[in-house]
Protein backbone atom coordinates (compact mmCIF):
# COMPACT_ATOMS: atom_id res chain seq x y z
CA UNK A 1 0.00 0.00 0.00
CA UNK A 2 1.11 3.54 -0.78
CA UNK A 3 0.69 6.40 1.42
CA UNK A 4 -2.33 9.07 0.80
CA UNK A 5 -0.47 11.28 -1.45
CA UNK A 6 -0.93 15.12 -0.76
CA UNK A 7 -0.15 16.27 -4.10
CA UNK A 8 -1.57 14.43 -7.57
CA UNK A 9 1.18 11.36 -8.45
CA UNK A 10 1.32 12.40 -11.77
CA UNK A 11 1.13 16.04 -13.50
CA UNK A 12 0.26 15.05 -17.26
CA UNK A 13 -1.85 12.05 -17.64
CA UNK A 14 -2.26 10.92 -21.34
CA UNK A 15 -4.77 8.68 -22.39
CA UNK A 16 -4.19 7.13 -25.75
CA UNK A 17 -7.71 5.54 -26.72
CA UNK A 18 -10.31 6.78 -24.04
CA UNK A 19 -12.74 3.44 -24.56
CA UNK A 20 -13.90 1.67 -21.75
CA UNK A 21 -10.83 1.55 -19.85
CA UNK A 22 -8.93 5.03 -20.82
CA UNK A 23 -12.30 6.70 -20.02
CA UNK A 24 -12.35 5.14 -16.87
CA UNK A 25 -9.06 6.26 -16.00
CA UNK A 26 -10.10 9.57 -17.03
CA UNK A 27 -13.29 9.70 -14.70
CA UNK A 28 -11.51 8.47 -11.76
CA UNK A 29 -8.79 11.25 -11.94
CA UNK A 30 -11.21 13.89 -12.60
CA UNK A 31 -13.15 12.32 -9.11
CA UNK A 32 -10.13 11.99 -7.28
CA UNK A 33 -7.88 14.87 -7.92
CA UNK A 34 -5.11 13.21 -6.30
CA UNK A 35 -4.28 11.15 -9.72
CA UNK A 36 -3.03 13.64 -12.04
CA UNK A 37 -3.04 17.56 -11.88
CA UNK A 38 -3.81 17.42 -15.49
CA UNK A 39 -5.16 14.64 -18.26
CA UNK A 40 -4.91 14.46 -21.63
CA UNK A 41 -7.04 12.32 -23.66
CA UNK A 42 -6.20 11.34 -27.39
CA UNK A 43 -7.51 8.93 -30.40
CA UNK A 44 -7.24 8.94 -33.80
CA UNK A 45 -10.89 8.12 -34.52
CA UNK A 46 -11.82 12.24 -34.15
CA UNK A 47 -16.07 10.78 -32.99
CA UNK A 48 -14.17 9.45 -30.51
CA UNK A 49 -12.53 12.59 -29.47
CA UNK A 50 -15.68 14.47 -29.72
CA UNK A 51 -17.36 12.39 -27.71
CA UNK A 52 -14.85 12.82 -24.79
CA UNK A 53 -15.36 16.42 -25.21
CA UNK A 54 -19.17 16.40 -24.95
CA UNK A 55 -19.06 14.23 -21.97
CA UNK A 56 -16.53 16.84 -20.42
CA UNK A 57 -14.20 13.83 -19.02
CA UNK A 58 -10.76 15.33 -19.75
CA UNK A 59 -9.08 18.70 -19.40
CA UNK A 60 -8.15 18.36 -22.74
CA UNK A 61 -8.80 16.44 -26.08
CA UNK A 62 -5.89 16.65 -28.66
CA UNK A 63 -7.08 14.47 -31.97
CA UNK A 64 -3.31 14.51 -33.01
CA UNK A 65 -1.71 11.71 -30.46
CA UNK A 66 1.74 12.79 -30.98
CA UNK A 67 1.08 16.13 -29.96
CA UNK A 68 -1.01 15.02 -27.12
CA UNK A 69 1.55 12.71 -25.65
CA UNK A 70 4.39 15.74 -26.22
CA UNK A 71 3.89 17.33 -22.72
CA UNK A 72 2.88 13.70 -20.45
CA UNK A 73 4.87 12.62 -17.80
CA UNK A 74 2.77 9.41 -17.86
CA UNK A 75 1.30 8.19 -21.14
CA UNK A 76 -1.29 5.19 -20.85
CA UNK A 77 -2.11 3.16 -23.93
CA UNK A 78 -5.75 2.06 -23.69
CA UNK A 79 -6.41 0.54 -27.00
CA UNK A 80 -6.42 -3.32 -28.10
CA UNK A 81 -4.10 -5.27 -27.65
CA UNK A 82 -2.89 -5.56 -31.64
CA UNK A 83 -2.48 -1.87 -31.67
CA UNK A 84 -0.13 -1.43 -28.70
CA UNK A 85 3.36 -1.68 -30.07
CA UNK A 86 2.59 0.40 -33.43
CA UNK A 87 1.27 2.81 -31.33
CA UNK A 88 3.89 2.34 -28.76
CA UNK A 89 6.48 3.23 -31.67
CA UNK A 90 5.15 5.36 -33.64
CA UNK A 91 4.71 7.57 -29.87
CA UNK A 92 7.77 6.82 -28.75
CA UNK A 93 9.77 9.60 -30.96
CA UNK A 94 7.34 12.73 -29.08
CA UNK A 95 7.48 11.24 -25.85
CA UNK A 96 9.49 13.98 -23.13
CA UNK A 97 12.37 12.72 -21.46
CA UNK A 98 11.58 10.61 -18.75
CA UNK A 99 8.10 10.20 -19.35
CA UNK A 100 6.46 6.63 -18.55
CA UNK A 101 4.43 4.85 -21.32
CA UNK A 102 2.53 2.23 -19.87
CA UNK A 103 -0.32 -0.24 -21.42
CA UNK A 104 -3.47 -1.69 -20.17
CA UNK A 105 -3.44 -4.70 -22.38
CA UNK A 106 -4.41 -8.17 -21.85
CA UNK A 107 -1.68 -10.15 -23.73
CA UNK A 108 1.56 -9.15 -22.73
CA UNK A 109 4.33 -11.58 -24.27
CA UNK A 110 3.89 -11.53 -27.85
CA UNK A 111 3.25 -7.24 -27.33
CA UNK A 112 6.76 -6.93 -25.35
CA UNK A 113 8.62 -9.17 -28.05
CA UNK A 114 7.11 -6.24 -30.64
CA UNK A 115 8.84 -3.79 -28.30
CA UNK A 116 11.75 -5.15 -27.68
CA UNK A 117 14.61 -2.54 -28.03
CA UNK A 118 12.58 0.47 -29.52
CA UNK A 119 12.39 2.51 -26.31
CA UNK A 120 14.29 6.07 -26.31
CA UNK A 121 16.31 6.40 -24.09
CA UNK A 122 15.32 8.11 -20.62
CA UNK A 123 11.84 7.19 -21.25
CA UNK A 124 10.32 3.86 -19.19
CA UNK A 125 7.83 1.19 -20.53
CA UNK A 126 5.79 -0.40 -17.82
CA UNK A 127 3.57 -3.31 -19.21
CA UNK A 128 0.30 -3.36 -17.14
CA UNK A 129 -3.06 -5.10 -17.36
CA UNK A 130 -6.17 -3.61 -14.95
CA UNK A 131 -8.34 -6.95 -14.93
CA UNK A 132 -11.76 -5.01 -15.07
CA UNK A 133 -14.51 -4.34 -17.52
CA UNK A 134 -17.80 -4.92 -18.47
CA UNK A 135 -19.71 -6.06 -22.04
CA UNK A 136 -19.84 -2.22 -23.08
CA UNK A 137 -17.29 -0.60 -24.97
CA UNK A 138 -16.48 3.18 -25.72
CA UNK A 139 -16.01 6.33 -23.75
CA UNK A 140 -19.71 6.26 -22.71
CA UNK A 141 -18.88 2.99 -21.00
CA UNK A 142 -16.37 3.91 -18.20
CA UNK A 143 -16.91 4.60 -14.74
CA UNK A 144 -14.83 6.08 -12.19
CA UNK A 145 -15.25 2.82 -9.90
CA UNK A 146 -14.35 0.17 -12.69
CA UNK A 147 -11.12 -0.55 -10.74
CA UNK A 148 -12.53 -0.80 -7.49
CA UNK A 149 -10.82 -4.08 -5.51
CA UNK A 150 -10.09 -5.41 -8.88
CA UNK A 151 -7.09 -6.92 -9.82
CA UNK A 152 -4.06 -4.94 -12.29
CA UNK A 153 -1.49 -7.29 -13.25
CA UNK A 154 1.78 -5.75 -13.61
CA UNK A 155 4.74 -7.54 -16.41
CA UNK A 156 7.91 -5.41 -16.17
CA UNK A 157 11.33 -6.44 -18.47
CA UNK A 158 13.85 -6.95 -16.75
CA UNK A 159 15.27 -3.63 -18.07
CA UNK A 160 12.63 -1.41 -16.74
CA UNK A 161 13.67 0.89 -14.01
CA UNK A 162 12.13 -0.08 -10.82
CA UNK A 163 11.06 3.80 -10.15
CA UNK A 164 8.81 3.54 -13.22
CA UNK A 165 7.29 0.24 -12.00
CA UNK A 166 7.07 1.82 -8.65
CA UNK A 167 5.07 4.80 -9.99
CA UNK A 168 2.52 2.58 -12.06
CA UNK A 169 1.40 0.16 -9.24
CA UNK A 170 1.32 3.65 -7.25
CA UNK A 171 -1.29 4.92 -9.93
CA UNK A 172 -3.18 2.01 -10.23
CA UNK A 173 -3.39 1.59 -6.28
CA UNK A 174 -4.74 5.19 -6.48
CA UNK A 175 -7.13 4.36 -8.97
CA UNK A 176 -8.39 1.56 -6.29
CA UNK A 177 -6.93 -1.79 -7.73
CA UNK A 178 -5.01 -4.37 -6.11
CA UNK A 179 -1.34 -5.05 -7.68
CA UNK A 180 0.63 -8.22 -8.52
CA UNK A 181 3.84 -8.09 -10.14
CA UNK A 182 4.24 -11.16 -12.73
CA UNK A 183 6.34 -12.88 -15.03
CA UNK A 184 4.38 -11.68 -19.09
CA UNK A 185 4.41 -15.30 -19.71
CA UNK A 186 2.67 -16.79 -16.52
CA UNK A 187 0.57 -13.64 -16.90
CA UNK A 188 -0.63 -14.78 -20.58
CA UNK A 189 -1.00 -18.76 -19.17
CA UNK A 190 -3.11 -17.46 -16.36
CA UNK A 191 -5.25 -15.27 -18.26
CA UNK A 192 -5.93 -17.86 -21.14
CA UNK A 193 -7.63 -19.93 -18.68
CA UNK A 194 -9.61 -17.41 -16.34
CA UNK A 195 -10.33 -15.08 -19.23
CA UNK A 196 -9.33 -15.89 -22.91
CA UNK A 197 -10.59 -19.85 -23.08
CA UNK A 198 -14.06 -18.61 -21.32
CA UNK A 199 -14.59 -16.22 -23.68
CA UNK A 200 -13.63 -18.01 -26.85
CA UNK A 201 -15.82 -20.69 -25.46
CA UNK A 202 -18.96 -17.82 -25.05
CA UNK A 203 -18.38 -16.72 -28.62
CA UNK A 204 -18.61 -19.90 -29.72
CA UNK A 205 -21.45 -21.14 -27.89
CA UNK A 206 -23.45 -18.25 -29.14
CA UNK A 207 -22.32 -19.07 -32.39
CA UNK A 208 -23.72 -22.39 -32.65
CA UNK A 209 -26.94 -21.18 -30.97
CA UNK A 210 -27.39 -18.81 -33.85
CA UNK A 211 -26.91 -21.53 -36.64
CA UNK A 212 -29.66 -23.76 -35.15
CA UNK A 213 -32.96 -23.92 -37.45
CA UNK A 214 -35.06 -20.67 -37.19
CA UNK A 215 -38.03 -22.29 -35.10
CA UNK A 216 -35.22 -23.61 -32.29
CA UNK A 217 -33.33 -20.42 -32.53
CA UNK A 218 -36.16 -18.47 -31.30
CA UNK A 219 -36.78 -20.68 -28.29
CA UNK A 220 -33.00 -20.52 -27.19
CA UNK A 221 -33.91 -17.11 -26.84
CA UNK A 222 -37.17 -17.80 -24.88
CA UNK A 223 -35.36 -20.38 -22.52
CA UNK A 224 -32.16 -18.90 -22.26
CA UNK A 225 -32.64 -18.45 -18.08
CA UNK A 226 -32.12 -21.97 -17.97
CA UNK A 227 -28.02 -21.66 -18.47
CA UNK A 228 -27.34 -20.25 -21.86
CA UNK A 229 -28.00 -16.99 -20.59
CA UNK A 230 -24.86 -16.78 -18.62
CA UNK A 231 -22.62 -17.22 -21.26
CA UNK A 232 -24.40 -14.42 -23.44
CA UNK A 233 -22.93 -12.04 -21.19
CA UNK A 234 -19.40 -12.12 -21.89
CA UNK A 235 -20.04 -13.02 -25.62
CA UNK A 236 -21.44 -9.48 -25.84
CA UNK A 237 -18.06 -7.88 -25.59
CA UNK A 238 -15.91 -6.11 -28.36
CA UNK A 239 -15.04 -7.95 -31.36
CA UNK A 240 -12.10 -6.54 -32.08
CA UNK A 241 -10.34 -6.44 -28.93
CA UNK A 242 -11.39 -10.03 -28.61
CA UNK A 243 -9.71 -10.60 -32.13
CA UNK A 244 -6.79 -9.13 -30.77
CA UNK A 245 -6.20 -10.64 -27.71
CA UNK A 246 -6.87 -14.51 -29.34
CA UNK A 247 -4.62 -13.80 -31.88
CA UNK A 248 -1.73 -12.35 -29.60
CA UNK A 249 -2.07 -15.23 -26.92
CA UNK A 250 -2.57 -17.95 -29.38
CA UNK A 251 0.20 -19.94 -28.55
CA UNK A 252 -1.23 -19.96 -24.70
CA UNK A 253 -5.07 -20.31 -25.85
CA UNK A 254 -4.76 -23.21 -27.83
CA UNK A 255 -2.45 -24.98 -25.44
CA UNK A 256 -5.49 -24.40 -23.03
CA UNK A 257 -8.52 -24.88 -25.50
CA UNK A 258 -6.56 -28.14 -26.41
CA UNK A 259 -6.55 -29.49 -22.94
CA UNK A 260 -10.53 -27.94 -22.60
CA UNK A 261 -11.19 -30.20 -25.89
CA UNK A 262 -9.65 -32.84 -24.67
CA UNK A 263 -11.54 -33.00 -21.46
CA UNK A 264 -15.21 -32.31 -23.25
CA UNK A 265 -14.00 -35.39 -25.57
CA UNK A 266 -13.22 -37.41 -21.91
CA UNK A 267 -17.16 -35.82 -20.72
CA UNK A 268 -18.77 -36.85 -24.12
CA UNK A 269 -17.27 -40.73 -23.82
CA UNK A 270 -18.56 -41.24 -20.45
CA UNK A 271 -22.53 -39.89 -21.27
CA UNK A 272 -22.21 -41.70 -24.48
CA UNK A 273 -20.91 -45.02 -22.57
CA UNK A 274 -22.87 -44.59 -19.96
CA UNK A 275 -20.11 -43.85 -16.96
CA UNK A 276 -22.02 -42.23 -14.09
CA UNK A 277 -19.61 -42.52 -12.21
CA UNK A 278 -16.78 -40.43 -14.43
CA UNK A 279 -19.86 -37.98 -15.34
CA UNK A 280 -20.64 -37.14 -11.64
CA UNK A 281 -16.67 -37.20 -10.80
CA UNK A 282 -16.60 -34.29 -13.37
CA UNK A 283 -19.28 -32.35 -12.10
CA UNK A 284 -17.70 -32.55 -8.40
CA UNK A 285 -14.63 -31.16 -10.06
CA UNK A 286 -16.08 -28.32 -11.24
CA UNK A 287 -18.38 -27.62 -7.52
CA UNK A 288 -15.25 -27.58 -5.84
CA UNK A 289 -13.75 -24.46 -8.10
CA UNK A 290 -17.29 -23.24 -6.63
CA UNK A 291 -16.85 -23.74 -3.36
CA UNK A 292 -13.03 -22.10 -3.77
CA UNK A 293 -14.45 -19.11 -5.08
CA UNK A 294 -17.20 -18.88 -2.71
CA UNK A 295 -14.58 -19.34 0.18
CA UNK A 296 -12.65 -16.83 -1.48
CA UNK A 297 -15.30 -14.23 -1.74
CA UNK A 298 -15.18 -14.04 -5.51
CA UNK A 299 -18.70 -15.49 -6.28
CA UNK B 1 -54.86 -17.26 -18.54
CA UNK B 2 -57.44 -19.67 -16.28
CA UNK B 3 -59.37 -17.59 -14.41
CA UNK B 4 -58.68 -16.92 -10.94
CA UNK B 5 -60.02 -19.42 -8.81
CA UNK B 6 -62.65 -19.28 -5.83
CA UNK B 7 -61.46 -22.55 -4.05
CA UNK B 8 -58.11 -24.64 -4.49
CA UNK B 9 -57.59 -25.99 -7.74
CA UNK B 10 -55.92 -29.63 -6.16
CA UNK B 11 -57.98 -31.21 -2.95
CA UNK B 12 -54.65 -33.03 -1.94
CA UNK B 13 -51.47 -32.46 -3.72
CA UNK B 14 -48.54 -35.26 -2.55
CA UNK B 15 -45.09 -34.10 -3.50
CA UNK B 16 -42.64 -36.93 -3.82
CA UNK B 17 -39.05 -35.55 -3.23
CA UNK B 18 -39.30 -31.91 -1.53
CA UNK B 19 -36.28 -30.53 -2.86
CA UNK B 20 -35.79 -27.22 -4.65
CA UNK B 21 -38.75 -27.82 -6.89
CA UNK B 22 -40.75 -30.02 -4.67
CA UNK B 23 -40.12 -27.67 -1.66
CA UNK B 24 -40.83 -24.58 -3.98
CA UNK B 25 -43.90 -25.73 -5.14
CA UNK B 26 -45.18 -26.82 -0.60
CA UNK B 27 -44.27 -23.46 -0.13
CA UNK B 28 -46.23 -21.49 -2.90
CA UNK B 29 -49.35 -23.37 -2.16
CA UNK B 30 -48.58 -22.73 1.78
CA UNK B 31 -48.13 -19.21 0.58
CA UNK B 32 -51.05 -19.25 -1.75
CA UNK B 33 -54.03 -20.84 -0.52
CA UNK B 34 -55.79 -21.72 -3.87
CA UNK B 35 -53.26 -23.93 -4.90
CA UNK B 36 -54.27 -27.35 -2.92
CA UNK B 37 -56.46 -27.82 -0.27
CA UNK B 38 -53.79 -29.98 1.40
CA UNK B 39 -50.29 -31.18 1.01
CA UNK B 40 -48.41 -34.28 1.58
CA UNK B 41 -44.65 -34.80 1.43
CA UNK B 42 -42.97 -37.74 0.90
CA UNK B 43 -39.15 -38.95 0.19
CA UNK B 44 -37.52 -42.28 0.17
CA UNK B 45 -34.85 -40.42 2.38
CA UNK B 46 -36.16 -40.18 6.12
CA UNK B 47 -33.92 -37.39 6.49
CA UNK B 48 -35.34 -35.38 3.99
CA UNK B 49 -39.08 -36.36 5.20
CA UNK B 50 -37.60 -35.01 8.89
CA UNK B 51 -35.65 -31.56 7.34
CA UNK B 52 -39.84 -30.83 5.94
CA UNK B 53 -41.12 -31.77 8.53
CA UNK B 54 -38.94 -29.01 10.49
CA UNK B 55 -39.34 -26.20 8.11
CA UNK B 56 -43.04 -26.83 8.12
CA UNK B 57 -44.02 -26.26 4.54
CA UNK B 58 -46.69 -29.57 4.04
CA UNK B 59 -49.46 -30.15 6.15
CA UNK B 60 -48.67 -33.96 6.30
CA UNK B 61 -44.92 -35.70 6.10
CA UNK B 62 -45.00 -39.47 4.66
CA UNK B 63 -41.81 -41.57 4.91
CA UNK B 64 -43.77 -44.20 2.64
CA UNK B 65 -43.88 -42.92 -0.78
CA UNK B 66 -46.82 -45.50 -1.67
CA UNK B 67 -48.86 -44.51 1.40
CA UNK B 68 -48.47 -40.77 0.69
CA UNK B 69 -49.73 -40.78 -2.87
CA UNK B 70 -52.84 -42.89 -1.67
CA UNK B 71 -55.15 -40.14 -1.24
CA UNK B 72 -54.01 -37.57 -3.40
CA UNK B 73 -55.53 -35.66 -6.64
CA UNK B 74 -52.08 -35.10 -8.34
CA UNK B 75 -49.27 -36.67 -7.41
CA UNK B 76 -46.33 -34.34 -8.49
CA UNK B 77 -42.66 -36.19 -8.41
CA UNK B 78 -39.86 -33.71 -8.18
CA UNK B 79 -37.22 -36.38 -8.55
CA UNK B 80 -33.91 -36.81 -10.58
CA UNK B 81 -34.67 -37.80 -14.05
CA UNK B 82 -33.37 -41.44 -13.64
CA UNK B 83 -35.78 -41.96 -10.79
CA UNK B 84 -38.60 -40.79 -12.24
CA UNK B 85 -40.23 -43.98 -14.74
CA UNK B 86 -39.06 -46.09 -11.74
CA UNK B 87 -40.64 -44.67 -9.37
CA UNK B 88 -43.63 -43.48 -11.51
CA UNK B 89 -44.04 -47.39 -12.25
CA UNK B 90 -43.57 -48.16 -8.29
CA UNK B 91 -46.47 -45.85 -7.47
CA UNK B 92 -48.98 -46.21 -9.99
CA UNK B 93 -51.02 -49.31 -8.00
CA UNK B 94 -51.05 -47.14 -5.33
CA UNK B 95 -52.97 -44.11 -7.27
CA UNK B 96 -56.59 -43.70 -6.61
CA UNK B 97 -59.27 -43.90 -9.18
CA UNK B 98 -58.38 -40.09 -11.39
CA UNK B 99 -55.25 -39.14 -10.14
CA UNK B 100 -52.94 -37.31 -11.90
CA UNK B 101 -49.03 -38.08 -12.02
CA UNK B 102 -47.21 -35.47 -13.14
CA UNK B 103 -43.34 -34.52 -13.03
CA UNK B 104 -40.70 -31.91 -13.51
CA UNK B 105 -38.32 -33.54 -15.32
CA UNK B 106 -35.64 -32.01 -17.49
CA UNK B 107 -35.99 -34.68 -20.21
CA UNK B 108 -39.08 -36.11 -21.96
CA UNK B 109 -38.71 -38.53 -24.39
CA UNK B 110 -36.50 -41.47 -22.84
CA UNK B 111 -38.78 -41.01 -19.78
CA UNK B 112 -41.80 -41.15 -21.45
CA UNK B 113 -40.87 -44.27 -23.48
CA UNK B 114 -39.90 -45.60 -20.08
CA UNK B 115 -43.47 -45.46 -19.03
CA UNK B 116 -44.78 -46.52 -22.05
CA UNK B 117 -48.11 -48.53 -21.31
CA UNK B 118 -47.52 -48.63 -17.45
CA UNK B 119 -50.49 -46.23 -16.60
CA UNK B 120 -53.07 -48.18 -14.43
CA UNK B 121 -56.85 -47.41 -15.89
CA UNK B 122 -58.83 -44.03 -14.44
CA UNK B 123 -55.20 -42.11 -14.27
CA UNK B 124 -53.26 -39.98 -15.83
CA UNK B 125 -49.89 -39.06 -16.64
CA UNK B 126 -49.20 -35.12 -17.50
CA UNK B 127 -45.22 -34.82 -18.06
CA UNK B 128 -44.12 -31.11 -16.94
CA UNK B 129 -40.49 -29.40 -17.09
CA UNK B 130 -40.94 -26.08 -14.87
CA UNK B 131 -37.64 -24.23 -16.49
CA UNK B 132 -36.59 -23.02 -13.17
CA UNK B 133 -34.01 -23.33 -10.42
CA UNK B 134 -30.99 -22.30 -8.77
CA UNK B 135 -27.70 -23.60 -8.11
CA UNK B 136 -28.69 -24.83 -4.48
CA UNK B 137 -30.38 -28.18 -3.74
CA UNK B 138 -32.59 -30.07 -1.11
CA UNK B 139 -35.57 -28.77 0.95
CA UNK B 140 -34.08 -25.43 2.31
CA UNK B 141 -33.44 -24.58 -1.33
CA UNK B 142 -36.82 -23.98 -2.52
CA UNK B 143 -38.90 -20.87 -2.35
CA UNK B 144 -42.78 -19.55 -2.94
CA UNK B 145 -41.79 -17.73 -5.99
CA UNK B 146 -39.20 -19.60 -7.94
CA UNK B 147 -41.80 -20.40 -11.04
CA UNK B 148 -42.97 -16.65 -10.76
CA UNK B 149 -42.45 -15.40 -15.34
CA UNK B 150 -40.64 -18.91 -15.61
CA UNK B 151 -41.56 -21.22 -18.00
CA UNK B 152 -43.16 -24.73 -17.46
CA UNK B 153 -43.15 -26.72 -20.80
CA UNK B 154 -45.72 -29.46 -20.96
CA UNK B 155 -44.92 -32.63 -23.29
CA UNK B 156 -48.68 -34.54 -23.07
CA UNK B 157 -48.56 -38.06 -25.59
CA UNK B 158 -51.19 -38.57 -28.04
CA UNK B 159 -52.99 -40.47 -25.14
CA UNK B 160 -52.90 -37.91 -21.86
CA UNK B 161 -56.99 -36.63 -21.39
CA UNK B 162 -56.65 -32.96 -22.48
CA UNK B 163 -58.53 -31.93 -19.17
CA UNK B 164 -55.91 -33.52 -16.99
CA UNK B 165 -53.50 -31.76 -18.85
CA UNK B 166 -55.32 -28.91 -18.54
CA UNK B 167 -55.55 -29.18 -14.58
CA UNK B 168 -51.47 -29.47 -14.56
CA UNK B 169 -51.30 -26.21 -16.69
CA UNK B 170 -53.90 -24.54 -14.35
CA UNK B 171 -51.67 -25.27 -11.55
CA UNK B 172 -48.19 -24.50 -12.86
CA UNK B 173 -50.16 -20.64 -14.08
CA UNK B 174 -51.59 -20.51 -10.55
CA UNK B 175 -47.58 -21.46 -9.40
CA UNK B 176 -47.02 -18.06 -11.44
CA UNK B 177 -45.45 -19.72 -14.46
CA UNK B 178 -45.93 -19.17 -18.27
CA UNK B 179 -46.65 -22.52 -19.99
CA UNK B 180 -46.42 -23.73 -23.71
CA UNK B 181 -47.54 -27.01 -25.10
CA UNK B 182 -44.53 -28.85 -27.09
CA UNK B 183 -43.48 -32.04 -28.92
CA UNK B 184 -41.19 -34.64 -26.02
CA UNK B 185 -38.38 -35.09 -28.69
CA UNK B 186 -38.47 -30.90 -29.59
CA UNK B 187 -38.52 -30.58 -26.39
CA UNK B 188 -35.17 -32.27 -25.84
CA UNK B 189 -33.52 -30.39 -28.66
CA UNK B 190 -34.23 -27.05 -27.16
CA UNK B 191 -33.48 -27.76 -23.95
CA UNK B 192 -29.49 -29.66 -24.99
CA UNK B 193 -28.65 -26.45 -26.32
CA UNK B 194 -30.50 -23.67 -23.71
CA UNK B 195 -29.96 -25.93 -20.72
CA UNK B 196 -27.70 -29.01 -21.05
CA UNK B 197 -24.86 -28.15 -23.15
CA UNK B 198 -23.89 -24.96 -21.34
CA UNK B 199 -24.24 -27.37 -18.48
CA UNK B 200 -21.76 -29.66 -19.42
CA UNK B 201 -19.44 -27.38 -20.85
CA UNK B 202 -19.37 -25.56 -17.79
CA UNK B 203 -18.38 -29.00 -15.41
CA UNK B 204 -15.89 -29.47 -18.53
CA UNK B 205 -14.34 -26.02 -18.18
CA UNK B 206 -14.05 -25.90 -14.37
CA UNK B 207 -12.34 -29.71 -14.41
CA UNK B 208 -10.18 -28.25 -16.89
CA UNK B 209 -9.15 -25.25 -14.69
CA UNK B 210 -9.19 -27.73 -11.93
CA UNK B 211 -6.18 -29.57 -13.51
CA UNK B 212 -4.14 -26.50 -14.07
CA UNK B 213 -0.67 -26.98 -11.94
CA UNK B 214 -1.06 -25.65 -8.03
CA UNK B 215 0.17 -22.25 -8.64
CA UNK B 216 -1.88 -21.35 -11.82
CA UNK B 217 -5.13 -22.68 -10.06
CA UNK B 218 -4.66 -20.62 -7.17
CA UNK B 219 -4.53 -17.76 -9.84
CA UNK B 220 -7.56 -18.91 -11.52
CA UNK B 221 -9.60 -18.68 -8.28
CA UNK B 222 -7.83 -15.21 -7.87
CA UNK B 223 -8.79 -13.61 -11.45
CA UNK B 224 -11.85 -15.76 -11.60
CA UNK B 225 -13.87 -12.05 -12.59
CA UNK B 226 -12.76 -11.90 -15.99
CA UNK B 227 -15.11 -14.50 -17.64
CA UNK B 228 -14.54 -17.79 -15.62
CA UNK B 229 -16.60 -16.57 -12.95
CA UNK B 230 -19.71 -16.38 -15.20
CA UNK B 231 -19.57 -20.36 -15.95
CA UNK B 232 -19.09 -21.46 -12.41
CA UNK B 233 -22.33 -20.58 -11.13
CA UNK B 234 -24.04 -23.26 -13.22
CA UNK B 235 -21.43 -25.91 -12.91
CA UNK B 236 -22.58 -25.52 -8.72
CA UNK B 237 -25.23 -27.53 -10.10
CA UNK B 238 -26.61 -30.80 -8.02
CA UNK B 239 -24.03 -33.82 -9.42
CA UNK B 240 -27.09 -36.43 -9.35
CA UNK B 241 -29.14 -34.54 -11.34
CA UNK B 242 -27.37 -33.02 -13.64
CA UNK B 243 -26.06 -37.48 -14.43
CA UNK B 244 -29.46 -37.88 -15.17
CA UNK B 245 -29.73 -35.64 -17.44
CA UNK B 246 -26.62 -35.49 -19.35
CA UNK B 247 -27.86 -39.85 -19.75
CA UNK B 248 -31.24 -39.66 -20.14
CA UNK B 249 -30.95 -37.18 -22.90
CA UNK B 250 -28.02 -38.37 -24.20
CA UNK B 251 -28.52 -38.15 -28.33
CA UNK B 252 -29.40 -34.70 -28.24
CA UNK B 253 -27.27 -33.25 -25.93
CA UNK B 254 -24.06 -35.37 -27.92
CA UNK B 255 -25.76 -33.92 -31.17
CA UNK B 256 -25.51 -30.00 -29.81
CA UNK B 257 -21.95 -30.88 -28.13
CA UNK B 258 -20.52 -32.42 -31.63
CA UNK B 259 -22.12 -29.12 -33.67
CA UNK B 260 -20.39 -27.26 -30.34
CA UNK B 261 -17.23 -29.36 -30.91
CA UNK B 262 -16.69 -28.21 -34.97
CA UNK B 263 -17.62 -24.80 -33.94
CA UNK B 264 -14.69 -24.47 -31.38
CA UNK B 265 -12.40 -26.22 -33.64
CA UNK B 266 -13.00 -24.08 -36.63
CA UNK B 267 -12.67 -21.07 -34.00
CA UNK B 268 -9.02 -22.74 -33.27
CA UNK B 269 -7.99 -23.09 -37.13
CA UNK B 270 -9.06 -19.45 -37.27
CA UNK B 271 -6.72 -18.27 -34.68
CA UNK B 272 -4.13 -20.82 -35.60
CA UNK B 273 -3.92 -19.60 -38.96
CA UNK B 274 -4.65 -15.97 -38.22
CA UNK B 275 -7.71 -15.52 -40.35
CA UNK B 276 -9.02 -12.14 -38.52
CA UNK B 277 -11.80 -11.87 -40.37
CA UNK B 278 -13.16 -15.48 -39.33
CA UNK B 279 -13.19 -14.41 -35.69
CA UNK B 280 -14.78 -11.03 -35.69
CA UNK B 281 -17.26 -13.32 -37.56
CA UNK B 282 -17.90 -15.32 -35.10
CA UNK B 283 -17.83 -12.77 -31.94
CA UNK B 284 -20.42 -10.60 -33.74
CA UNK B 285 -22.94 -13.99 -34.23
CA UNK B 286 -22.44 -14.47 -30.73
CA UNK B 287 -23.30 -10.67 -29.68
CA UNK B 288 -26.19 -10.74 -32.12
CA UNK B 289 -27.59 -13.57 -29.94
CA UNK B 290 -26.70 -11.17 -26.53
CA UNK B 291 -28.67 -8.47 -28.26
CA UNK B 292 -31.35 -10.07 -29.14
CA UNK B 293 -32.20 -11.66 -25.81
CA UNK B 294 -32.43 -7.90 -24.35
CA UNK B 295 -34.64 -6.71 -26.64
CA UNK B 296 -36.50 -10.22 -25.41
CA UNK B 297 -35.75 -8.60 -21.84
CA UNK B 298 -34.11 -11.97 -21.10
CA UNK B 299 -31.15 -10.58 -20.41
Amino acid sequence: MTQVPSEPLVDTLCIVGPGLIGSSVLRAARADGLIARRTIATDIDPAVCARVRELDIADEVDTDPSKAVADADVVMLCVPVGAIAPVARALYPHLKPGAIMTDTGSVKRSVLADLDGALPPGAAYVPAHPMAGTEHSGPDAGFATLFVDRWCLLTPRADTPPDATARIVALWERLGARTRIMDPEHHDNVCAMVSHLPHLIAFTICGTADQLAEDTRGEVLDYAASGFRDFTRVAASDPVMWRDIFLHNREALLAMLDRFRADADAMAEAIRHGDADRIVETIRRGREIRRSLIENRQA
